[in-house]
């Protein structure tokens, strides 16, 4: 059996880190240690559900002026071998006496000089997948070497897709969207929701995901109490909002969108919320332009929201996409991060439709440098109704 | 609609919170932060999917003396509202100027007194998730008190298992035993592996499962180059052995077994090397016993497949299991974790058949006072052929 192939030619992963490696020499960083599973996807290609055992720690340094180098446990020596990668250093994890750590000193102090700096993703949206007596450990190690932040590093060239990439993007939304379609199949009035849930991910699957990383929901009269529940054995009721959030993968890459449903009849309050989400949606994709920053994003989603009556939930409105589920920026009052042609993004309006009760609308778009492009097919201007 | 309900009574929480507190009793701790999800839902309950997002941090403080309290994300009030838990303390997050870092500091402020000490899991298999320039500001703030390691203090109580949670875990592997009972009506000479996991999926989400975590596998003539790779488009071929291995997800506990496949008539590599691992896990299953160490459940894997003149792999053959793909202890030559009954274990003994080729098994247990009681419904002695 040939050996599965790298998601994109080796090129897109050299044009990544010559990127990568651009803004380290902008920054005077000598090397970037990554540990998280989208940034070591990012830069090599390696691509596994593994991650979800968080037993071994896994290292990929970049150097600034050659090829990453892996450090990481035998048990992936295979799989990264089918990256690009030539410089992959193994050790038999977990090992509770040296899980790797001396592994990767050696190799960061090959790479950096004695007074250099090591760049490490340590602000907003990151954290540290490693056992933190071992980080601690390595600094020591390293010393008088200084760890210092670059999560804007990695950030700001990871949040400007390449076509290839936006090209996944754009095919998962597609797949869900088809998935989308399929629930008017199985939901309907007095089916559980925990069982609308498992026919929506059965439905993706069969559209082409290659697997479903989120699914979340919730149904109520006039909206929902909130967005991240996992489902109950509740059946759903006549005069319900169904909505259900799918963050569904196809070659690594993520969509993130929702879609509403009424069952039976809509009420004219869940009419009414699903309206104006829509039409802020509406406004809001009009005036995305590169040059915005992501808070203006959010005062263009409230100003609109507003406008047409809502009542604002708090929280963000939208955010970054692509490699997980959410990437910055951030569609808050305070995230001043600029927009520039090429990132994915998700518009996420919500409002309050009545005490304890929500609604929310979301589409995926790439910012052009004439305006928005939708990745996900549109969702319909009216609230959809099954079963009336 | 009903809310969901939590998925043990509150009982099943406090005799937990009871354990843990009893722990930092002993160890001078006056309070545990918790950012990890699966130690936030065995403290609390709570279940979401949301964690795929790293946007977020969200933090659970047990203190040595009261209930536990969670200083969350606005998004998750509502879900964490249906917990046992009274005090939660929200911020909307993400906030690039203070992403909760004020509210965590203020109760840990209150519980803590100023020479006391916060205990944090930092050793093998944990990490901090959350941003770490906040844990160096948080960690300035609190000062004098001290961030100390509390590893041991979660893992010796999340390691034995309650029968309501060996229940759990019983449910998922029956659930993904009945999905593998099924792979031979959909994998066959010529269908691409890439369709064989979707086909798995549907029917592990058919036979029950809330989602499946984790799918991987491998498919290839006396074995298979690794085992935690991704499907590719590649057709199966007579004479493959196809290994799936999966942590399907049921009310948040995990499964994680695997089983093999001959398509077509198996080569005698292969049927011998099945043959192997199963004796050896048969055996190993009949030495268990509580007081053993991981490594002593390590060497006797290795002697048995020695026994059986396999040639042994590195890595560890076997580890905890539960609330995630992965827990601890891992059967290592070096992990010296003594077992003990109510301890939730997989044996996964490997070998290799050929030169860049292996064959792993791989069993769900709970280990008893008396011995091993099985979770997963025991593989075939013999490796089974589809489509003789």
């Amino acid at each position: 059996m040939a050996e599965p192939a790298l998601i994109f030619a080796a090129k897109e992963y050299r044009d990544r880190v010559a990127r990568l490696q651009a803004g380290m020499a902008a920054r005077g960083v000598a090397a970037l240690l990554l540990t998280m599973p989208a940034d070591i996807f990012y830069a090599t290609g390696f691509l596994t559900r593994f991650w979800e055992s968080p037993a071994r720690p896994w290292f990929v340094v970049v150097p600034q002026i050659r090829d990453p180098v892996a450090v990481i446990p035998s048990i992936g020596a295979e799989l990264m071998g089918r990256t690009w990668l030539d410089d992959i250093r193994i050790w038999d994890a977990p090992d509770p006496r040296d899980d790797g750590i001396s592994l990767l000193a050696e190799a960061l102090a090959e790479i950096v000089p004695g007074q250099g700096r090591i760049g490490l993703p340590m602000g907003a949206e990151t954290h540290l997948r490693m056992p933190l007596a071992d980080f601690e450990s390595l600094r020591a190690r390293l010393a008088p070497r200084q760890f210092v932040d670059a999560t804007s590093c990695l950030q700001r060239v990871r949040e400007v897709k390449s076509e290839a990439e936006i090209a996944k993007i754009r095919e998962i939304c597609a797949i869900a969207g088809r998935a989308f379609d399929r629930v008017p199949q199985f939901a309907s009035e007095g089916r559980p929701l925990a069982e609308v849930f498992g026919d929506f991910q059965v439905a993706a699957l069969a559209e082409g995901a290659d697997w479903l990383s989120y699914l979340a929901g919730g149904a109520g009269c006039d909206g929902y109490g909130d967005v991240i529940s996992p489902a109950g054995a509740e059946p759903l009721q006549r005069g319900d909002v169904l909505m259900l959030d799918t963050g569904a993968v196809k070659d690594g890459y993520f969509c993130d969108f929702d879609r509403n449903f009424a069952i039976g009849p809509a009420s004219d309050t869940a009419r009414r919320a699903h309206a104006v989400l829509w039409q802020a949606t509406e406004e809001t994709l009009a005036a995305l332009r590169p040059g915005l920053r992501a808070c203006d994003v959010h005062a263009l989603l409230c100003a609109g929201l507003e406008r047409h009556g809502a009542t604002l939930i708090s929280g963000r409105l939208g955010h970054g996409l692509g490699l997980s589920l959410t990437e910055w920026p951030s569609f808050t009052p305070r995230d001043e991060t600029p927009l520039r042609a090429g990132m994915v993004l998700t518009l996420e309006p919500g409002c309050v439709t009545r005490a304890g009760r929500i609604m929310v609308h979301e589409e995926n778009i790439v910012l052009r440098t004439d305006g928005a492009e939708l990745l996900s097919p549109r969702a319909p201007a009216e609230l959809p109704e099954i079963g009336r």
